[in-house]
């Protein structure tokens, strides 16, 4: 048996716990996991030079697939490029198995290359770290092992789902010998069987009557992936009992009639008085956290009499609006879907039909339904170059039905919220809003697009694009990649925001502009490459664009960030009379 | 007084310690700290918008100046990006002072943006981790913080020097109000004197009663800064005491008739009787890691009966030969300096000149001089296609005198060890040696490049630079620097190395290549570009490329991983000729 059997039978045992997509980065000290993967005959390998890159790749795939990925590394600071993508993924709650090769903890500080202190590396930012023994002719060691990689694997998808790390010390040598072969041999599985949280009759008796108490019930629903179920039961719950479904492009809330998403636009700057008329007596909260600053401060200076968060686990109390009164121990689905099952059989008993006219309900509609006209004629004013804002519209609404939209950070995830995508496009969103970083959304796309065969689009600023274009780099890029990219040059959100837009270092110390244009990242890649900077160009090009091919494509679009800043602030100027001229 | 006074007081106090560089990137929630620098009339602020690339220029500079230099990020992901320069900081014992902005704690897992768990989060990669208050009313917070900058920028310069953490967590607002200035209000500055380590009399009469016992004692010299004093105390030790100085490139040892630095190329197979020849009674080694595995080797498999190890500090023993037998507290000079006092002194008084023919030396020597004429050999031959070994030689010949170079991993420095630069040259060179990454080679060199006015020539290969492009985007690029860049279109050590070279999967998951030139990369960051595929055109551009000019300059060299390979196994084939055909 090859010395490096038990590392070698990794691989096998991921299979069986049921991880299909490895993503690795090249290295020597790594190169016995790297082939033992390989040349596993059902995993899907992938190989970034960048682990930084690679990290955000998986991250993609995992949010896709909600299945964890692993990942292969290196020792030394190969590690800690991963380190981005793993505090993402931690705070997003997607799961990701880490394996990163090591050396022998005995050669630390021994002047030996690549060596650092690689034991709970990630701190706080994975869910568990497990350092698996260097030596394996102990029994005992090979049974860590098995047992270590089994818990991480279960673990990962645990909720809340996250990252797990495997650090691996290796000994040379890292290759098969010539009569050796690296062959997993069968794996030991341990099942680790979920189970649903469930709340006791007298609990759920206890809610239903503070639910009977509140005049005035919101749903405010976070971060989320989509889920039709969720939309259909949001929408009875809405429709029936009269409460404000209130969510946002990431939480995957579609733009109608009946749920409330332009909380940006009309809670800025919202009058005392109108406020109190919008103000739960009870409010639920389902999923990871909003993006509308408007809507969490509305929130923290509104609080209900009331706020349930809801969500499986309960060992920490996520209290985002400092007045959470219980938290729930639930899949918010399950429960919901439970909650609405008894009151509507309890009103059924009661007789109670309608009881009211949907008063608060209408409240926040109407409010909803003119910050959408605000917004719609901000985008219509006529003769108006091309803006960020405006191509965003333009590409959301040309965007293909059924597809997927990733968003990036800090503006496209903002403009794409303001605008909003309707029903029938069926868009699944997804955004790297764990820790909001602009670091790897390029890379969190190409993994998102390495998972499916439809279109993945992504909305994209220039910072955040170079920032991450080794994503473009190393690997084959997936052609059903679709890459938005506005370029204003720089870090436009500083001059967005109040405090640095009128500081005298804008220019140089917050927006840092560079001078590029994407067309040589284009090329490098080689990848479909087109400009635009007038709406007419766009919209003419995106039909074409958004066609399936046998190439990944990058429409940039050229904007003047003075321009697009006066666009702003004509919007933000209007938002008063939402409520003056009424 | 703004509520943030305190931490505009940093600019000033950093100042006030000496600090004169920070490398910033942008950033709203660290917008306080760079306020503070930014308007403080004597730092100079440099900014780059990719973090992991900020950690590595900030590393360059600190590099060359041996003085901390601060870096300034926001809160997040961002921190992790400065985690791969920081690690390679602490290995490598370059101060460095890291000021991470973040969220005042009770924010984290309350779904509130880019909030990571950033208390100790570089781990035990950083000499000591600060946590300042969030808030400064109280007197004895505002202590904390002055006496904590205080300590943390002494300790980055206390021997061995490394990365100091300061976390800073900030409330809004974070930009000045209309009636407040960001003005530093005088510091409160704590001097920590040094002190150099000393030994007893009797102490030093223990150690030159052992090299007095020894008859064939050997000075090995890791990484080390180019230090003339040294360089001279070095050739006296070896010409009058007859002892063979190791060492290689990145010890900053030339190649003389003297000093012993291709051992790479006759340790390797080098056969036991003629090892046993070499092997030293008392082996003295000074500096950091040595790069030469061959050499490593060698003293681990012939060890030396007395080991003295020299570093300033001993809390922790390097034993990376596991035969170390004294480790020695001391400035390597000084203690040297003294020792060869000593001893000529005590020879003096016994009327002890020359007591041998330097047998032991001659031995190292004529091993040295074979070694350099089969690399001579190796390089000379005819019709011979330009090869990255080849290409380092022949830039390593025209390379400025008394100009810098920056030897990237991991092939290049490699290259340039077995060629090796003259004495008259007096080039200084540097590398990332401390953990060996290829992460931030690039900017290493910008940062390089940005501390002094002299040329700065960086080696590297491809995989190293398009890894670190980020290091050419977002700031003016110096146009001292200087970019060889080495194309051989992969990760080309996979290929030279025994272990994967044999491996089907070779090509697709070690070496990766990806067809990329550097030309785009260039144009897009406004660089001179040339390249070079032949011998004699890389001959012809050297001259011109070293000259001074207002404008940075990439010269690619296009080579042929096959021919490289044939010549690599060319000279791995004549190794063993060096002893037989003896």
């Amino acid at each position: 048996m090859p010395v490096l059997q038990p590392i070698v039978n990794i691989a096998e045992l991921l299979y069986q716990k049921g991880i299909t997509d490895v993503v690795v980065s090249p290295g020597s000290r790594s190169a016995p996991l790297t082939l033992a993967v390989v040349r596993h005959p059902h995993l899907r390998v992938r190989v970034m030079a960048d682990e930084r890159s690679a990290g955000f790749v998986a991250l993609g795939l995992a949010q896709q697939t909600r299945n964890p990925v692993a990942i292969i590394c290196t020792s030394g600071s190969a590690v800690y490029n991963l380190s981005p993508a793993v505090a993402e993924a931690y705070f997003q709650q997607v799961p990701l198995l880490l394996l990163t090769a090591d050396r022998p903890h005995e050669w630390l500080h021994q002047q030996d290359g690549q060596t650092i202190d690689q034991v709970n590396l990630f701190g706080n930012q994975v869910k568990r770290s497990y350092d698996l023994p260097a030596d394996y002719t102990h029994p005992d060691a090979r049974w860590f092992i098995e047992r270590s990689v089994n818990e991480a694997v279960s673990l990962a998808r645990l909720a809340p789902e996250g990252p797990v790390h495997l650090n691996v010390p290796l000994r040379e040598p890292f290759y098969p010998t010539a009569n050796e072969v690296f062959q997993a041999e069968p794996a030991r599985l341990i099942t680790t069987l979920s189970a649903s949280p469930t709340l006791a009759p007298e609990t759920w008796h206890a809610l239903l009557t503070e639910w009977e108490r509140s005049d005035r019930t919101l749903i405010a629903v976070g971060q989320l992936p989509r889920n039709s179920a969720l939309l259909a039961l949001l929408s009875k719950i809405s429709d029936e009992l009269g409460v404000p479904i209130v969510g946002e492009i990431v939480s995957n809330l579609p733009v109608n009639d009946r749920f409330i998403t332009h909380t940006d636009t009309f809670l800025s700057g919202i009058p005392d008085e109108q406020a109190e008329a919008l103000r739960p007596d009870l409010l639920i909260t389902i999923g990871n956290s909003l993006l509308t600053r408007n809507l969490k401060t509305f929130f923290r200076q509104y609080p209900a009499h009331r706020h349930w968060h809801i969500q499986p686990t309960v060992d920490r109390i996520t209290d985002a609006f400092q007045s959470l009164t219980t938290l729930i121990p639930a899949e918010p689905l399950a429960f919901l879907d439970k909650l609405f099952a008894d009151i509507d059989y309890q009103q059924f008993l009661q007789g109670d039909d309608d009881d009211d006219s949907h008063e608060f309900l209408h409240h926040w509609q109407q409010a909803d339904r003119k910050a959408a006209r605000l917004v719609a004629q901000t985008l219509s004013k006529p003769n108006q170059s091309l803006t960020d804002w405006s191509a965003v519209q333009l590409v959301l609404e040309q965007i293909p039905p059924q597809s997927i939209l990733h968003l990036a950070n800090s503006m496209p995830v903002r403009y794409a919220n303001l605008c909003g995508l309707s029903e029938q496009q069926a868009v699944s969103v997804s955004a790297n809003r764990g820790v909001s970083g602009i670091d790897g959304c390029l890379s969190t796309a190409v993994g998102a697009a390495l998972a499916t065969d439809q279109i993945v689009t992504l909305l994209i600023g220039d910072v955040a694009f170079f920032y991450d274009r080794n994503a473009l780099w190393s690997s084959p890029i997936p052609p059903n990649l679709r890459i938005v990219l506005l370029n204003n040059d720089g870090g436009h959100i500083f001059r967005l925001i109040d405090g640095p837009s009128r500081q005298p270092e804008l220019e140089t110390y917050f927006e840092t502009p560079h001078g590029y244009t994407a067309r040589n990242t284009a090329a490098d890649a080689k990848i479909q490459y087109q400009i635009a900077a007038k709406a007419e160009t766009l919209t003419s090009l995106l039909p074409d664009f958004f066609r399936p091919g046998s190439q990944a494509k990058l429409l940039e679009i050229k904007t003047d960030k003075r321009i697009n800043q006066e666009q702003f602030l004509a919007y933000k100027s209007q938002l008063n009379n939402l409520y003056t001229s009424n």
